[in-house]
């Protein structure tokens, strides 16, 4: 605390992202990254770019990843928005887009960044229960707002929302921007991007750091109206003049050129986690339908901290949330095969 | 313009980067970039962590480049703030530090962000005019305020503040947060971080992308009082969780380390910086005395937008304002020998 900060700070609590730690031979399942690294061709590609030329600003408007971004899923560049990380993207899409009289609206039970920012930028909001069977209804969404945003699949639950259901929100809520943050689209549901050029008040955000392996280079993207996206890049150029590095834009442009690689590592990750899954359920656990990256599980008897306690003992760290109606779930990101049966025969031994 | 957007974008104005043109053999002297490439250790240290481990998101808190950080300046860990370039430390500064009743101060020809934080974060502020001959006066800055800030030596006049003078205006301004900007201080000043352990309402920003010929990697730091920083990693946080990159990391804990390259390159700029001053001078361009790696020039009898104009059809591209007070002055940055030589040569076929 100190007289010399600004009014707000004293109030704020920031984010707190699952730990990194720096301890050899961890099996690393608590923030959802690809157990796979990046392609052989991004690693090609940022080598290529390391030279004198670093000494120069990269492109403040990381044209050429846009473009990569644009061709990959049939849009104008124009309708492309590029940031260091999609919790950036997020942050400016919060600032810029979500500041109005009457509340954001976003599940209760659902990325813990979003209320963060909310505090950050002073924006009033409301949470929406997710059902009992933990899915978001869009019915409960219609409702007077400034703004609406969830993840799809939903985060930590890992729960899908049919592209059919988000259009049908689309069309009943037209007067304020609505945000599909599809950080897990990619293994195993059905981009909203498409919804784009019929919904000018819809945004779609989602990131390098899962599917394309790529978390260590900070990449994330939105796509929407360009209207839309002219408030980004106002509040970006008003913030941060190049937040993507040269080697970062290299890095991006390669992975989405390098459809093959990206396709054969999420179909990887799907097979394990159905796998995964199946194996969870022989042992009495309840996992929800994931379409994501990791799954969402609780055992009837036995208590998730403790299991969480118990499991990274054994070397295997995986996140518990220690919040209202998931206090006895553990999301656990889906690792390679040998990691997973490690994690299974270790479980096995503790249920 | 969109009904969507949040109320305070519609005025927005961003800053305006120096263009970063893609044309072969430009000679670019328009963004203050290192004429000499990165240490040779630093393209090493880059090479070495292209790996698979860039799947994994890095450490949030940079500690390792911290450390390095705080070990060359000889302060603690704890006074220590990294980020995604200067500019983005700038942003959080504003932002934690700067909203407060009575208005910022800055001089009028400074760092033309400065305003647009303002802007964005909504803080009331008074532009303190420059001496006659382009000089801060601390005199000036002696007046109720939320806060100071100013760049050391200015920008775009390069003039260079001796710390006497700033240890004057800590004496008197302690009751808000004094800002010492020192993106070009290598060249020709000396830091104020040597007061930071006396001053806990000083804060000290730097940046890699000069002296440490590292702007296309987007590193930037702030060292200041354990409290002051503490304000500024709560804003990150609810920001953006991982604002550098693993490689980001990696190129400015081996640029810190490389003192050796650091010193001559920034010598090789100053001594640059000399020969081409005496030339203009020879040439009738009047150059304000420069501590940093540009000059700022005006030739008594040449129009400097024009002059600007004719250099860019001979390829060579430096940067002028079109601003009150200095829309007569260019800001050439200093370039190798040959492109200095050239330069002037261009010059002299003008004037």
């Amino acid at each position: 605390m100190s007289r010399y900060w600004s009014a707000f700070v004293h109030n704020l609590e920031p984010y707190v992202p699952g730990e990194q730690p720096k301890i050899a031979n961890l099996i690393k399942l608590n923030t959802n990254e690809n157990p796979y690294g990046p392609s052989p061709k991004v690693l090609e590609a940022i080598h290529f770019d390391v030279s004198d030329k670093l000494r120069l600003y990269p492109d403040p408007t990381s044209r050429e990843l846009k473009e990569a971004i644009a061709d990959f899923y049939k849009v104008n560049t124009a309708n492309v928005f590029v940031g260091n990380g999609s919790d950036e993207v997020l942050g400016h899409i919060f600032h810029a887009l979500f500041q109005h009289e009457p509340p954001l609206l976003f599940p209760d039970i659902t990325y813990s960044f979003y209320p963060v920012y909310c505090q950050l930028y002073k924006i009033d909001y409301q949470t929406i229960p997710l059902t009992n069977d933990f899915q978001i209804d869009i019915a409960d969404y219609l409702r007077d707002n400034g703004g609406i945003i969830f993840p799809n699949p939903n985060a930590p639950t890992g729960c899908l929302l049919a592209l059919a259901d988000i259009e049908r929100l689309l069309k009943a809520n037209t007067e304020s921007v609505v945000v599909i943050d599809e950080a897990y689209i990619d293994f195993g549901g059905e981009t909203a991007i498409s919804l784009v050029d019929s919904y000018p008040n819809l945004i779609v955000t989602q990131t390098f750091s899962k599917s394309r392996s790529l978390a260590g280079m900070r990449i994330g993207f939105a796509v929407g109206h360009p209207d839309l996206i002219e408030a980004l890049v106002r509040v970006k150029d008003s913030f941060n003049s190049y937040p993507l590095d040269s080697l970062a834009t290299s890095a991006g442009v390669a992975a989405i050129k390098d459809d093959a690689y990206f396709r054969d590592t999420c179909n990887k990750v799907i097979s394990s986690r159905d796998k995964l899954t199946a194996s969870l359920n022989e042992l009495g656990f309840e996992v929800l339908p994931s379409a994501a990256n990791f799954i969402f599980t609780r055992h009837p008897a036995f208590d998730a901290a403790d299991l969480a306690m118990k499991l990274r003992k054994e070397g295997i760290i995986v996140r518990h949330f220690n919040k209202r109606r998931i206090d006895q779930f553990l999301r656990i990101t889906i690792g390679t095969p040998s990691e997973n049966q490690h994690l299974l025969s270790v479980l096995d031994g503790l249920v």
